[in-house]
């Protein structure tokens, strides 16, 4: 029973650090995206798009895996929640990789041009930068299971929202110079860092439920 | 182990009558948002907005007896890959209600202007029309496993985005005279749409694989 135990000790560690490795991918998919469109490098805006298929094939072969586990080892109790939740972290993780390849398809689009105008660069940049912090501290979070640094994710993401607001402030502002269609694209760019802080929100309450079985 | 058997399959048609039931509530959500954002009634903006719990109540609870089944009946093989998807349906039924109640919100937030200007309420008419039609067909699904019906589901995604892409294109003509406030609202919108339709396309596809093995 002890070795049986610590094999599955071994496959729900190695689900976790899957989780962390798909985290990372998503970090840099997102820091790449803002890159791309705010630099207009459009090279790299087609590198994150196609990162976006590994990602989606590395949470597949997540997901077969934490199926595979339940078939075999037949958890129940917290070790079952553990792996049902591990299920949910990956679909976020996947959803983050593909607001990344949103960001990078409007970088794409526009090229030559510049999506973002001079005016709102600095607000995108912050939401790029923010972006990362959001991720990055979301794989601590999934390795380490600390429920202060989940809160942290929390409190970033209200920053994340200010961001939001500050943009659509701009785009709304009398004085705003470049027309509907580009507002349009800064509409969706702010929707698509929102919800990608969003969903690793959503992995960080999920861990501390996990550890505390109370809600953030 | 006939009688346990039988158990099981009672288990898993009321997880789906749970779904089905869901499916209807989500529907109606939308169909409600949409009358609440073409009429300007906040009285039917808030209904759908206070809705929106009752949806969420409805999802943790048909998991948490989704997980309960895995826990006792230890499910393997296909038995397991349905009640997996199934968790799965569920998280995209309520993301449907929660972008529902984003449209709504929209509609309570100019109340008691009109967030849709006279040229684009054919469009949002037809988007919300689009959207009731899919989650229907895709309450069918779920309840038959009609893949047929999945395959309709998609067919009818891809007038959602002709509605989308016509939306955007008025948003973009030149005679656009409803300032940048109202076309941020409507790239909103025309995205809660879309993306509303995506999720009932995701539960088909569910749907379809689970019973033909296939991506459709």
């Amino acid at each position: 029973m002890a070795l049986i135990r610590s094999v599955f000790q071994d496959e729900l560690d190695s689900i976790s650090q899957s989780l962390v490795d798909l985290t990372s991918m998503v970090s840099k998919s997102m820091s790449d995206a803002t890159s791309a469109i705010l630099s207009c490098d459009v090279k790299l805006a087609e590198e994150v798009i196609a990162t976006d298929e590994r990602i989606d094939e590395c949470q597949h072969d997540c997901d077969a895996r934490i199926i595979d586990i339940i078939a075999r080892q037949q958890p129940v109790a917290s070790d079952l929640r553990a792996l049902v939740t591990a299920l949910r972290m990956g679909s976020d993780l996947e959803r983050m990789g593909d607001l990344a390849h949103h960001v990078a398809k409007i970088a794409r689009l526009r090229h030559p041009d510049s999506a973002v105008p001079l005016e709102l660069v600095q607000t995108i940049t912050d939401m790029g930068s923010a972006a990362v912090r959001i991720t990055d501290k979301t794989g601590v979070v999934i390795a380490t299971r600390d429920t202060e640094m989940a809160l942290e994710v929390e409190r970033d993401d209200d920053e994340m929202d200010n961001l939001h607001r500050q943009l659509i402030g701009i785009l709304i502002e009398p004085t705003w110079k470049y027309g509907i269609e580009t507002a349009i694209d800064l509409t969706l760019l702010g929707r698509y860092y929102e919800r990608y802080a969003d969903h690793a929100v959503s992995i960080s309450r999920r861990v501390y439920f996990l550890v505390t079985g109370k809600y953030a």
